[in-house]
């Protein structure tokens, strides 16, 4: 079986280009002395956190309990739950987690997350690990980098059933970051934040034994990171549009693309392919686009509708596609295109194709 | 059991106002003398299809086969196919449907798709009805509406295996329109448009049984419309800010909202809530923002990432959302909303909480 005898529009995964993904950020985090915790909000497949552990992931990052689910059910027991525990149904979901036998640490930015985690832990008879969230410039969860945040540490080591393990950042303002001198200043200037968190933190007695960084554009610029000592890079399995453009990868480093047909020319100016959001996500980017097609730079996908990829000449001129033609479209952002999927091909070092089920798809809870 | 007890970010459907926009809308095309074929692209449930059925439909509208397969493993035999069968694989789909009872129409534009049906028609040893789609401004799929439909239509009647039943069209830039009176004017054109190459077809011995035009918006101005004879609306069954912008709904028509909670305050400015693409999808609407909040039109989701949502006070002031408190989100775009869920929540007249399974979701081929 070959990509022709596929249906589309289908995800396929180039295993080998995935793995030497894997292999050169493992061996660079290695290097330079980093733990490396993958998010696995990327491939959402014990298939490929079972690749991680083998390259010495010190554990995973996940978002939401319904993906530790899945990995806890695939025998990883060492998470970080990036996300805090609210309400009653996480709670019990959590708990029923820790007897299954998963080890979470969990990263807050509020008491109520604290005491809600707590409960967690007396429901559990457990100790829960927990990180400090930061807020480095994204804006989105984390308190910022000042007294709040040895207040919260503070709080944390107060509570009997909680562990305050450290710090977490997300600088995910950093995904779509299109001049890579740029990225490298803000990597730079993320980790002087963080380290002047930490020392202040330490003058004050409180000694976070982690660190923690988030994103494949950091990770890819570990060499101006000093202060972190865990990365949770994501997206670098596959990566995709945004981190071609970030400088983070070059495109011979995307292996997930999105395998579509012509279906219909009706205009010399376009040509309409089977692969709209519901394929790709409606994920944009910066430079306009959604996606990149694979060998053709001349070629913008200029539109997408839920079943429909509009693609058109960049300089405005006539698209030379013919009806029933398949091409490769690299998405702008690979993880919500991974969440649109089943399942996805995977063509192995030999060319052959096997199915790569995403177990994690739909977790949203 | 009621809302408080489900855990988030989870789509709850109200069962009344769906019922109602349903009976709404099959009462108008009735009295107006339209044939009503509902896309089922917005809610992708049996369930649904059935109570449209009761209503008088005449037939369901699919995008894609793998959509047909759950429609017609529900007992929905008459379905037209809005999307040309390009390829080898499809040519076997549509075949096995049609050996398991499907009575299709399909919509192409070209002679490649036409000759690509041709051979399903052999395969099955059956005659399958054609509408020829001709663009009406959406710029996707669809011939200019001059001499080319003519010529691929005599094309498809010189098919053997081919039927031609009429047309199609679908004014997808509609969708975001938001002022009522411009829609109404643009419903007017397109139905002028079709009028003019309906009368032109028919003065070449050309004649369409079937005219069909797509679209809630368009289904909302029916009273604009004199030279269609069947109306595709998907939407109307929930309604969402794109059709309330649009003016062929009012706020209290929605009846899909994404459940939320908040789970991070790291500044008054700001809430964060655990609804982010994932639960909403990532479509936009031109007026900006992620979503109207039920009951509270002072807040906007300024901002999604996968698994977050960042919520702000309109006019740039405090929010005064607590950890832990809910909200519920009514999505831009209700069909790529719903698309992102495995089962919603079902709100009955009395309260009553049951699971409806999208059954049709990531039927993407």
């Amino acid at each position: 079986m070959t990509l022709d005898d596929l249906d589309t529009p289908t995800l396929v995964i180039d295993e080998v280009v995935a793995r030497q993904n894997l292999e050169r950020m493992a061996a660079r985090a290695k290097a330079r002395g980093f733990a490396l915790r993958p998010h696995t909000k990327t491939h959402k497949t014990p298939y490929w956190a079972r690749a991680q552990a083998a390259l010495g992931s010190s554990g995973l990052t996940v978002a939401k309990l319904g993906e530790a689910d899945v990995m806890v059910a695939a025998g990883f027991l060492d998470l970080l739950i990036a996300y805090p525990i609210i309400g009653p149904q996480k709670q019990r979901h959590l708990a029923r987690l820790i007897q299954a036998g998963l080890r979470p640490t969990v990263s807050l930015d509020s008491r109520e997350a604290a005491d809600s985690l707590e409960q967690v832990g007396q429901m559990t008879d457990s100790v829960i690990g927990v990180l400090v969230e930061v807020d480095s410039g994204f804006h989105r969860c984390g308190l910022p980098p000042g007294p709040a945040v040895a207040d919260l540490a503070r709080y944390v080591e107060s509570l009997p059933h909680l562990r305050w393990d450290g710090l977490m950042v997300f600088g995910g303002h950093m995904s779509r970051e299109r001049d890579p001198v740029v990225l490298r200043r803000l990597v730079h200037e993320e980790d002087e934040v963080v380290g002047t968190l930490v020392a202040t933190l330490r003058s004050s007695d409180l000694s976070p034994r982690i660190v923690s960084t988030g994103g494949t554009p950091q990770a890819a610029c570990m060499d101006e990171i000093q202060h972190a000592t865990e990365l949770r890079p994501g997206t670098y399995i596959y990566n995709d549009v945004a981190t071609v453009r970030s400088g983070a990868a070059a495109w011979e480093d995307c292996a997930a693309t999105v395998l579509a047909t012509v279906v219909s020319r009706p205009d010399p100016r376009w040509a309409v392919v089977d692969a709209g959001s519901k394929a790709l996500s409606s994920d944009g980017h910066p430079d306009g686009g959604h996606g990149a097609i694979v060998g053709r730079p001349d070629l913008v996908v200029t539109r997408l509708s839920e079943e429909h990829g509009i693609l058109e000449e960049r300089a405005g001129g006539q698209v030379d596609l013919a009806i029933g033609e398949r091409i490769r479209i690299v998405p702008n952002h690979v993880c919500t295109a991974v969440a649109q999927h089943d399942a996805a091909w995977l063509i192995g070092a030999d060319g052959a194709l096997t199915v790569l089920p995403i177990a994690g798809r739909g977790r949203v809870r």
